[in-house]
């Protein structure tokens, strides 16, 4: 397809003028990017009016249009969101570790940019500037594909941002929205790999799965998460109760929230009630295993298909188990490796659960709701990968980094 | 595919037993699979011999013939290999960091296995053995699926490899071996992400291709090295002379040797006769542009795909540059960004090289063919990646493994 083609290209070129860019420099274009949107929120929002009217009236409905519409309130908050990436340390030029060979060669493990970086996603305007910030501050290209019920908004918030990069000096092909927002545009920008050096898809399963199964282009999935909180034989009721409530509640719909309990069989009689009381009054359909439906009154027979589901509502599923073997066993199979707890005073049981669940982030007494760039201390996110390569969990900056070996010689050779 | 969906259901049930396993363990299951190697090198010589007869009746010679046949010299090579990567330190469980935020969370970041590693390689048994040691000391299940010529070679490395592992209590399926070696079951293996967690492909730059094309499984790329050395005005002359020579011909089949040579117009008239004639009595042939051609007699014009080439032979492209600069510009788009040297005596030149080339290693003053895992002091070499994602040229052990977030909590909700 010419245009990614001919994008890929320009891309690829503006590459040497990104790495040149000082951090002070890389930093004035996000603090004029947000300068400039919010000059210009006003045409910002009229041209989101008409996205967000074209949707309602195809049909789409609900949180959709919710998160397509902007607001002077939210793209003051996007602003500010560039100009808190712009305070970050910039990770490009560390040289994390360098060592001296035998032979006197002096080898050094350099953070560089990753090169031209793609990104599918769907009709969510705000990570146009977000994911410009992360791009520009990590000295990469990038080539936003978005949803097309966002193309309006998307494209006069690259506009703007084309024209920031090219005020301060820095060519505006470093931002390059796709036009075309047909399927085939999004598949032929997944065996880009000519030009692209990484494809992020930023969206829902549906999104993921099939960047995942037709990009040859390298992906960072980020996804899906089927969190659980197991309750040990010994666990603190209250903080149990609170974590619960807290990660399931707080906020249903992210990846992080909860979306299982499991309680060890000692204490389900005891606490089950009160907890399931406690999620019921925040609305939550409980669906337990036979024993759970015995305990409590409310709750609805689980299906096997339950305990693979990531509901992103009001919805748990719980399950008796009877020990820390067990927990760990049901989640390493039906989990999604995103973020798991346990709440247990057991030493040994702790260590345990730290040690063989295999998840991004495994938590001790805390709530899984904290896996996220800025819960971790990074500043900013650009996702959570669920994968196991280059990154796992939260990615920061340094995760849009790769790295390069400098080697200083005084004529080695083999 | 049956086989594959079973072998790869299997390696992901042992994944836990190779977590748990102690470094002391997995290093005993690799000298007790050495010594095995080295007893039955008889028996897996004659099954090599039936596997070589064969492929001399196909019709294959030469160097494939070589890489596919063992010695008791070969045999005790691969078993000493094991024993190298048993004296290594065991990346595993390493907490690389550690921190507490505000809340009081304390979040590390452990080194964990990647889980199933699925590799697919050609006709060179040498590498069964290999891999099986790289991914039990870093605590991964593998699947191998090697070249249809090596089977009967393959097949009784993994069987004496899977009695080792059970003979020290860990379970055999930790190394399984696909038997159906048709190109339908390589295509499969690419697909089988539900096991798979990672694939890496070992071979020629044809398979490479192939996988990195169909893969749905992430593939950690290996590869091919279009390898330059910039002569500088300033550079030494006899460092630059040994450093050509040596990069262009001390194994010149390999990925890190040199395939082309840029020099400064400044110094080309009085450095290329001596180098070139020293490169011809190595019988290397010179391929040249028009000044080079001019200089050189006996040089031969260099076509533009010469430029693109990975000669792996006995040839070299070498082209005249007028500064630092047109070297770069010629490396970054010519280059296949696996290691680019500069020889000089200019500091700023030196720097700019080391900046703004874009590969896996940038060298001042020595030869590519550092580029390798024992070279750099790594200690064990898996591949050389030429992708930026995960991990960017020599991969050690450490690029075996992921990692995980522990967090340590005390009741904390958001």
């Amino acid at each position: 397809m010419q245009e990614l083609t001919e994008k890929g290209k320009k891309a690829k070129e503006v590459c040497i003028h990104l790495l040149r860019a000082s951090s002070e420099l890389k930093d004035k274009v996000l603090i004029t990017s947000a300068e400039n949107l919010r000059k210009s929120y006003q045409e910002i929002i009229n041209e989101n009016n008409l996205d967000v009217n074209a949707a309602v009236s195809g049909g789409i409905k609900g949180a959709l249009i919710d998160r397509l519409t902007l607001t002077k309130e939210r793209i003051y908050g996007i602003a500010e969101g560039l100009e808190q990436i712009a305070s970050l340390d910039d990770p490009v030029g560390e040289v994390e570790s360098m060592w001296k060979r035998p032979n006197g060669l002096i080898i050094g493990k350099k953070r560089v940019p990753i090169g031209v970086i793609g990104i599918i996603y769907e009709a969510r305007p705000n990570v146009t500037a977000d994911v410009f910030g992360l791009c520009i501050k990590t000295g990469n290209a990038a080539v936003l594909r978005g949803g097309k019920e966002a193309f309006r908004s998307n494209k006069i918030i690259v506009r703007i941002l084309r024209e920031s990069l090219y005020s301060c000096g820095l060519p505006p092909d470093a931002l390059q929205l796709v036009e075309n927002t047909t399927r085939e545009s999004a598949l032929a920008m997944m065996k880009l790999n000519q030009y692209l050096d990484i494809l992020i898809p930023r969206g829902g399963a549906g999104l993921i799965k099939t960047v995942v199964e037709n990009s040859t282009v390298p992906v960072i999935e980020t996804g899906v998460g089927n969190c659980h909180i197991f309750i040990d034989e010994t666990a603190d009721p209250e903080a149990a109760e609170s974590i619960v409530i807290n990660a399931k509640t707080q906020r249903p719909g992210v990846c992080n929230a909860a979306e299982s309990l499991l309680i060890h069989t000692a204490v389900a009689e005891k606490l089950l009630p009160g907890i399931c009381s406690a999620l019921k009054n925040k609305n939550v359909e409980i669906r337990g295993d036979e024993e759970v439906c015995r305990i409590v009154p409310y709750a609805v027979p689980a299906s096997e298909d339950d305990w693979y589901t990531e509901f992103l509502d009001l919805i748990i599923s719980v399950k008796i188990v009877d020990n820390v073997e067990e927990a760990i066993a049901h989640i390493n199979k039906y989990g999604s490796k995103h973020s798991e707890a346990i709440i247990t005073e057991n030493y040994s049981n702790s260590q345990k659960f730290l040690e063989e669940i295999d998840a991004a982030a495994v938590y001790v007494n805390a709530s899984t709701r904290f896996t996220d760039g800025f819960m971790f201390g990074f500043g900013a996110e650009i996702g959570i990968s669920t994968q196991k390569l280059h990154a796992r969990g939260p990615m920061g900056l340094k995760e849009l980094t790769t790295s390069k070996y400098i080697v200083y010689g005084s004529g080695q050779v083999r």
